[in-house]
């Protein structure tokens, strides 16, 4: 760009890449993602690039940038918010410089996903906008052919690391529910669906994120817990589901 | 095939196609809606096709069979039933023949699709596979720029036809929640957010699976109805909305 030529700032896609299967990316996204000038992404701090992971066919290409950043998994929020910090001031500066950035996220962004984050802070200062994605939990829900929700049935996402007395009351709430992020919650939370008569009616599905979502009966836990990433499906409506 | 030899039969998938844009559509969707050798998709009594429409670059190749049926618009349980009977047997008439069937669903086939019931007239009889899909939920949050839930958040669903003293409790219940189907129920609903402080922390999104969705604050709606298909965001974190 000549110099003294004003330079226009990119613009940001933050973009859900669904839940685990790379077939499950929209045409949207892969065609945002091919034609990046900039690909963020969250890393792990044991290396693990999940979302980048599943959009590998689409990067590659000469001249496209990638941009990981490191996400921290302690659940601390002061070490996560000098870590979306980070992540931000790195975008920024891509856009700064002209740079179209695509930031990937699983799942879908506006779902619990970190991005949100990121969106919170540079929604206001840039041009901004984001793309759904295909939801773990509607996926979780496909694997096992359980049909989540229909007609006047309320259906909840609940986060396993609610207390005990505020996830049963927000259970007690709706028709049907994804309890998401189980991993060591798991024997409070198979407690509370005893005691509320669901136990036969729920399905655990062992890190859906992962090429092999398992799909698990809770009773077939025998003491062990699941993954971190693990979601149980629960229904009151239609037959039990073991 | 050879007289005599046993007929396999055809496999089904209930494939969600998104919420209307037809580059929500997954790359999955895309592949077997092109490569099936049936394409069934419901049909309202005035001949709209929504299901196809999204997914209509991707029909169209010689010896593909379309199969639409009619869904009624009413509300009724018993005509919607013998439709779901006439739908089911139609799509079990081409899988006995050997034929792989696709059968359209906006959106996510398992959270509010009408393919719920064909899928459970079906699942036992033949190999069914439900493909996740991208929900109008989520497009929604999307197009407004709104993040539903993130950490120990609960986000639900609730259906605008629950009566007024379900939907409230339902809705203190949650952090977030997507009303749906607002419609003729829309001043019912605004009362509600009213009474419970929550009219500036709520978007409409008339008619999301359209073209051209709208985003409207709550007041600008000035005694008009919106279309049965519409939802309101709401949101008790982050600056009001409107």
């Amino acid at each position: 760009m000549a110099g003294g030529e004003a330079m226009t700032t990119g613009k940001l896609h933050i973009v859900g890449v669904g839940p685990g299967d790379p077939e499950l990316l929209t045409l949207k996204a892969a065609r945002l993602i091919e034609s990046a000038d900039v690909t963020a992404y969250p890393e792990t701090e044991n290396g693990r690039r999940r979302a980048r992971d599943i959009v590998a066919d689409h990067l590659g290409r000469a001249h496209q940038i990638e941009r990981p950043f490191r996400l921290p998994m302690a659940s601390d929020l002061a070490p996560a918010q000098a870590a979306y910090d980070r992540a931000s001031a790195l975008i920024a500066a891509d856009l700064d410089a002209g740079r179209n950035v695509v930031l990937l996220c699983e799942g879908d962004p506006f779902l619990y996903g970190s991005a949100i984050h990121v969106h919170a802070r540079l929604a206001g200062r840039y041009d901004v906008a984001v793309v759904p994605g295909v939801t773990s939990v509607t996926a979780c829900a496909a694997e096992i052919g359980l049909a989540l929700a229909s007609r006047m049935d309320v259906f909840s996402i609940i986060p396993a690391t609610l207390d005990g007395g505020a996830l049963e009351d927000r259970l007690a709430a709706c028709d049907a529910a994804a309890i998401i992020k189980v991993g060591r919650h798991f024997e409070k939370i198979a407690g509370i669906l005893k005691r509320n008569g669901l136990a036969d009616r729920a399905m655990l599905i062992a890190a859906p994120a992962d090429d092999a979502p398992r799909a698990l009966p809770l009773s077939e836990l025998n003491g062990t817990l699941p993954p971190y990433f693990s979601t149980i499906l629960v229904s009151r409506k239609g037959a039990p589901l073991q």
